[in-house]
């Protein structure tokens, strides 16, 4: 049976690669991609997802934008990762396919709400502007999604601030609604995606492949290493959302824990602190999971697999 | 040229009265009446909304549900004030009217997006979270609005708190969203609305009226001055709501200034509280007013006179 | 009887005014006079004061040097108010008296626990580090206080941001301790202090006493008109400090209103706001009062006649 | 050389252990014992210190109480930890030596400016009221300290709330003056602590030890393990604060890691944490380490080596 996702992104390098990924696994049925403002504005994002399915061939998925700022704070994008285009490095292809007319929030309703119960995984590896728009605006989403798996987050790991990651400190308000809505939610935060490294030996793996798609992913992965590198001190780049992608196609590519996880929204040094309270076991009625160790060999095998089952794609002039 | 409202309420006995002055003002043309949580739950205010309907005779004006529960924060409703019901005091009819199938959200948007920009006035007389929804789901709304006439907050006087009001300190996010949006923006707060007491004579002169409307006007006053008797020590209720309506059909009713506005969100004491800056002339491009002076008279001359339009009002058993 | 005070202060125009006020006031006994960062670091408030003491000849009071930096935040002076050395406009003359060797916490404590209980009442016009530091060292030293009488906050009005007052924002933290320990405390707000308004008229009646202390206030006046002319818009420069030395010397020149304060530690718009909360009668055992009300002309004429009383000041080279 | 420190703390069953561990190795100089309201009461913890002193026979070394509250919070005591009287298990004796007269913070000061620079440790093992007051008092201390080492906080660990301990998050102002001075400031914090656990193979050593203070700290430990297990859920209860002394008497028993410490003031989840930044190697100018992992044999060599050059010590009736 395959598994129904909604990727809610904001490509992103590693966004370009969980989408990737979720279109060359056979178990991913991807019903909708939906992009929201983060790495970069909600217009240059959007276009980005759109080359995307262009360079991978992605057709017959609606791709709609949604929410062009986040709910209270002012937009923080990040042009130091993911440079001015949010997709810098590799050379993008003009979309050859339309955007949908619908807005994210009300595609994201309406697939919900039109599928069985229990049936669509969310899958946001942005800022959760939409997801939180879309759970006030129609509650009943809520238990009917199967379950929410982000990322964003991480326990005892931040980037943007000390305790705090990026998809979680752009838009906290939106975190603190998705994070204490009552769904299962997996949050696949830094902890995890910091075991996710493009080393030597995975970008070996991918230039074997010898594809359009996996060419492109190597640029990607070269601009994102180079950027990691500089703005952060990381040997290597941490490939972040299809991580995310990866637990929904098989959750044996990671142990996770129970725990309580809350939103701070006030803190001076923590505001946006996914906040993980270990200290007791986890109530009966905990809804929140965090990703803990990562299976490297068999997520990167998801990746290169993913990429092989893409094949060749030739784009036209 | 009639002035065409979006009534968004939480009946309430202020904002009942506030819905009878709108529907029997006659420069007023109701587009819509919308409800949210806030004085009670959203299904009770919107069943209060449509026993308002009947009682009062409206007809035509689409009434549509919104967000039964603020952004970030958790419900509080004020039974205190309005009751179990929400509009204790008098017997309400069944309403004869069915609810619009739209969420508010979306109709809000629908009507600001099909008429002609800067002809709708927006009247939230409750929580901004129907507001602030539709502002960030479609952002072009903003500036097709005429004006945001809001009853809420106060520059130097609270009720909820020593400085905060109740219709901004139940989603004070949703506040600072609407706010901080640069639509020009009309604070009625509590500074002047404490000025809109129903004294004895104001109580006289609607008791002349001898109507069915009025006589539900009188039921709710007797209820609103005991609970604002008792629980804020008001020797007359202050009827908040309809001052936003009433500057909409005149500003004249009101004098106001213009001066900078902002909400706080993360105080101790404070939170919730509409800032306001008068330290320094408002700078050129300052969007927001605040209401200083009732013209009490005229003020209660326009909801006798709606009163007096709406007449009779005969309710099939 | 006379009144034994304790002025805590960093001159500062005003607060040098408030020194001549309390030394040339005969009802008023001068038990010391202490320094605390504020106006400007505590080196430059500290040597102003003793230059104070010659220009108006005060001798045999302690002057003690207390805290060089707030409890918790940041150093903050107020250079555009009172100049690069705290008291701008005047030529200051070299001290000529000794600093005390103790701390003014020290002196503090030590004066209060060895005078008869509620006989000294504590004159702040500073930044309240010392007064803070004094109480969580000496904790008995509260109920031996007479009163604090404190220039500070504001109910209504705002300088340093909309809603908080220089003296309070820049060391929150020890306002917090000061306004919630039980000793009774008036707080002499920039309601009242903008009353008190260096006009022309004023101006010429301290032109006429003719002394050189009447002429350093002259200077002084001079200077700090120009200045807040520039940055606040003042027409005329409000004398705050002297505020609070006048209602020790006789309450009759101001009304108060007993209300409850509070400090907000938090807010990111209300950071050290004095949070007053009007909306019900003061429960009975209130312990803090707002000032509300300046007789002007009283004030004036308290200033004048202490000037006066100082007479002139012969200052050898 | 014997190394000085002066103990700040509130015992406490694990501040009591760390006053027998600071006087029974011979290579301590206790200056001093001071206290603090933290465990229990000022009045409590204080008849504690003096209590353990008759029990080990300190003598010779001033004992002087402290703040009795909190800079700014309300006072939280932790009787479900301590029992109601802070060192609750044990049959106490009358303490036999005098308190000093001397206030704590006085005393602290006066010993570290009498000695020479670099020479004194600090070790707090309580809220940080009395050291932040010190430092703000005589700020000279702050170059003079040979180093702070503290028992409080955690990275990754939180004990009062998901990410705050004890002893920080009872006054976590008085934590943010400490941890912002520039003395080198080692964090014992939970992290580390949590790995002295009181194990049977622990109990048993001391047993066999066989003098009164051995069985005092049996008594001790069997109060604490059920209060963990209680109210924590711990097998055997972690004996925090001889972990910092400890680390005075021979830094080999412990990894440290260099790393910029903060404490949150503000958030609502987050108060009171010392929030660590390990996302990339800290600044040269570092002043500010973290405790990482025991050697656990040596820390209980420590422990029993002291109660061993202890030895027996009859108690008079």
């Amino acid at each position: 049976m395959s598994k129904k996702i909604i990727l809610d992104c904001d490509p992103g390098h590693d966004d370009a690669i969980a989408l990737l990924l979720a279109h060359g696994n056979p178990q991913i049925e991807l019903l909708a991609v939906t992009t929201v403002v983060g790495n970069q504005t909600l217009e240059k994002v959007t276009r980005n997802a759109l080359a995307v399915a262009r360079i991978a061939n992605i057709t017959g998925v609606p791709f709609a934008a949604g929410c062009d700022r986040p709910l209270v704070r002012k937009i923080e994008v990040a042009p130091e990762i993911h440079g001015d285009s949010g997709l810098d490095g590799p050379t993008l292809p003009e979309p050859n396919i339309e955007l949908d007319p619908r807005h994210a929030v009300d595609l994201i309703i309406e697939l919900i709400m039109s599928h069985p119960p229990h049936t669509i995984t969310l899958v946001p590896t942005a800022g959760l502007t939409n997801i939180a728009m879309a759970a006030r605006r129609e509650p009943r989403i809520v238990e009917r999604v199967k379950e929410v798996v982000l990322m964003g987050g991480g326990y005892h790991t931040g980037n943007w601030s000390a305790v705090a990651e990026f998809n979680i400190i752009i838009d906290p308000e939106a975190a603190h609604i998705v994070f204490n809505e009552r769904w299962p939610l997996l949050m696949v935060g830094l902890d995890l995606t910091h075991q996710a490294l493009a080393t030597p030996e995975v970008i070996e793996k991918i230039s074997a492949i010898g594809t359009g798609p996996a060419r492109f992913v190597l640029d990607l992965l070269a601009f994102f290493g180079k950027t990691y590198k500089q703005a952060q001190g990381f040997d290597f780049p941490p490939v972040h959302d299809p991580c995310a992608v990866a637990w929904v196609i098989d959750p044996a590519v990671m142990t996770v824990k129970t725990v309580p996880v809350d939103i701070e929204l006030r803190g001076t040094l923590t505001t946006g602190m996914t906040v993980t309270d270990f200290r007791r076991p986890a109530p009966p009625d905990c809804h929140t999971r965090v990703a803990v160790e990562l299976d490297k060999d068999y997520f990167w095998r998801m990746v290169t697999d993913a990429l092989q089952h893409i094949g060749e794609v030739p784009i036209a002039p």
